[in-house]
């Protein structure tokens, strides 16, 4: 179960092959599972995996295939004859061969087309068609559909003949002459009815399903909400086209809290596992962002400048400068961080917007008032400022911890109300926004009560 | 599929409920998903709860009751009769009711357990056991066993017969003499054997299972890593003592991002739901962090007031700290956060450690360079500040973000090396470590180039 493990596989593996025991290491690779197979191919020399995948049956070397990373997928075809690649092919399911070609190199992808029946290759071309991250890009053409006047026997033996080839045989979807979605049907409940009970008597009429374009998020969002192991994706005449399968969902929900991470923490979203993403790329996604923030702070630094000559003549107030701003930096993120997890755990609505504005205000009230306080004391005892400084830094903390917090919950919902990803609103932003004003409390307090 | 249904709805729940059409109202819940039905009863007034949910038939009801939050809850059993709540017990699975039972006050549990038939009691009992967060907490003890000397058709009989009450029976463990596992058995390969073929012949039985005592978190990795439906807990002498479903998988994954988020925010994690969580608790959660990075802010004080005397000679220095300080607090954390995620997603291990800083060295550098020159120009062709300070803020410039990018991938794989989670070693603070930096190179480039 961790990855730690493949080091001595990929020794033990290396030395059976010096030794040519393929049998044995057969025998190793059947107490595998495909994804713990895939992971030491990736680690093992590219030289040893062509003989090596040869080694799998049939059934697991395809499952293994899914599971390897594009670099070692390319690699094992170009070393397939035409045969060996269309026996692979055979045994994909359709999602997974899409999800293939759409990382592959256009001749690659000519050759994988090539060795697909017309069926599937029909199937995948439909699949493509759909944008990036739309339910119908995700979905698979392989589902069970039963008949409405078909009865639990006839039902339970046309999944026995033809479940084979499916992805999932636990929930069947019941379509009407015209291919609508008219039922599903779990295994469970065919397995608990008498075999003469009629598939529409039982089949449960009340269907939650996405459209072929649905955002996969709000996919992954159902199978969350509801405890289903497969979703229908029907077009806008409700006729079904293909199904997502909980395995999908979770690696969409995977990569979309890898997507929020990211922008949350200003990086523009990539697919690609960090230790496979050159430098070039690494700098690309993270440079416009470290500009724009960087061009913003610009506006913080006029502030100062415009209040240089009162610092000149008090240069001590310089030194509370960085507390103030991280403060209001940490109170804004830990704000915003927890209105967008709120936001897309469907926990918190733009229609709550003044509750959340009130709960924030109080807790930062708080916040503020305690964060006063020890500073205060700390201010008197140790650092042994004047009163009046210590007015000055902790009447801006009690101010800023209450605009930060603000300002950190409400960007978040506006941003989601106009149609933007609530996570970019996230750390770096507030950060920015917080400094501003904090120095501006800072100083136009400090003139007040030091007369600057 | 949307929350915001639900203001609608309960206007009509409403005027139903008032017109006394408790036909329609029951017609209209069976058009319902269980989870829907409680977001509902969650938005209505709490005094026509209990009618409403006598509306229900049995088994919707239990389903509707696992999905409500826990005061609503609460709220229902304190009017329940002792029939009704054993009603909803004995539809309710054992994991379920553990997840109730943990949050209600003793007496509300003293009543379940009352309602509970013994076997069920032992069972709950057992669970409870288990420390919050092991894989024994979440699992569920309603599974499908099957013997190996077992016919596919012997094993089919006995999971129609026995399976109403399990809450998979997609997958069936195989057991031996003394409960050890010796391997499963999908309901598609039951379906697609023959009838006559023996269970130990077709079953898996290169099992992943996990101990009861390991990490939930582990649980969840193994359900992204390999698409089961189902995993099997084991205790230390390999016997099975539950199973962890891909729904509850599903829910922990959900959990553990929530967690991340928070921690990588400087907020202790909390299970509940924002607006349900009080002022005072929030406040709770968040002000230690922000005390304790106050106190740390207070160092980067200190070095300023070091510099006081240099300062007060060039306060125009002082102009560019803001931007000095967010700039590599940004960068600081967006290494920290690409590495804290692919520490999660199991990307990068402690061995790859050269290999992370090697490449965050090339990136920061890169970073480093471009935000140097492009601030160059606006120093001196907007700002037009003499060439030395232009040089001392570039370089400085530079060094920071080397430092922050440095930092912000170390410190994660560190605390994760030595047991911590990784995800408290986010923004926060990177950020106060590298504002101290930061300033330190700042006033000892000042100091040589400008000679203060």
């Amino acid at each position: 179960m961790d990855n730690t493990f493949t080091a001595p596989m990929v020794q033990t593996v290396d030395l059976l092959l010096e030794q040519k025991k393929y049998v044995t290491i057969r025998d190793v690779f059947l107490t595998m599972q495909a994804a713990d197979i895939a992971a030491l191919f990736d680690a093992l020399d590219d030289s040893k995996l062509p003989l090596l995948f040869r080694l799998l049956p049939k059934e697991l070397a395809a499952e293994t295939f899914v599971e390897m990373d594009e670099e070692t997928q390319e690699l094992l075809i170009h070393g397939f004859s035409d045969t060996e690649l269309k026996e692979v092919v055979d045994e994909l399911y359709v999602d997974d061969m899409v999800d293939i070609v759409e990382e592959m190199p256009a001749n690659v992808v000519k050759r994988i087309l090539r060795s697909a029946d017309s069926e599937t290759r029909k199937a995948i071309n439909e699949i493509l068609k759909y944008p990036d991250d739309s339910a119908g890009s995700i979905m698979t053409t392989e589902y069970v559909t039963l008949r409405p006047n078909m009865t639990v026997e006839d039902a339970i033996k046309r999944i026995r003949r033809t479940g084979l080839d499916k992805e999932t045989i636990y929930t069947s979807y019941v379509i009407s002459d015209n291919r609508k979605l008219v039922g599903l049907l779990s295994m469970k409940t065919l397995l608990l009815s008498d075999d003469d009970d009629v598939v529409e008597d039982i089949m449960e009429t009340n269907v939650i399903s996405v459209k072929t374009l649905d955002d996969q998020e709000e996919v992954a969002n159902c199978f969350k909400k509801y405890d289903f192991l497969a979703m229908p994706v029907v077009d806008n005449e409700y006729r079904l086209v293909g199904i997502v399968t909980v395995d999908d969902a979770i690696d969409v929900m995977e990569d979309e809290v890898t997507e929020d991470m990211e922008m949350m923490a200003a990086i523009t979203p990539t697919d690609k596992p960090y230790l496979k993403t050159g430098v070039f790329e690494t700098w690309y996604k993270r440079i416009p962002w470290l500009l724009l923030l960087m061009i913003s702070a610009t506006f913080t630094g006029m502030i100062i400048t415009g209040f240089e000559e009162a610092l000149a003549s008090q240069v001590i107030l310089t030194a509370f400068i960085p507390m103030l701003m991280d403060t209001g930096g940490n109170s804004g993120s830990q704000a915003s961080v927890t209105v967008i997890r709120g936001i897309s755990l469907d926990e918190i609505q733009f229609k709550d917007i003044f509750r959340v504005i009130w709960k924030e205000a109080r807790v930062a009230f708080l916040c503020g008032a305690t964060l006063a306080l020890a500073n205060f004391v700390k201010l008197m005892v140790f650092d042994r400022v004047s009163m009046e400084i210590a007015m000055v830094v902790c009447m801006t903390l009690v101010i800023t911890v209450l605009c930060a917090k603000i300002i950190g919950c409400v960007l978040p919902m506006l941003a989601k109300k106009i149609g933007f990803d609530p996570a970019v609103m996230a750390s770096p932003f507030i950060t920015t926004a917080v400094d501003a004003i904090s120095l501006m409390v800072y100083f136009n307090i400090a003139s007040v009560l030091l007369g600057l």
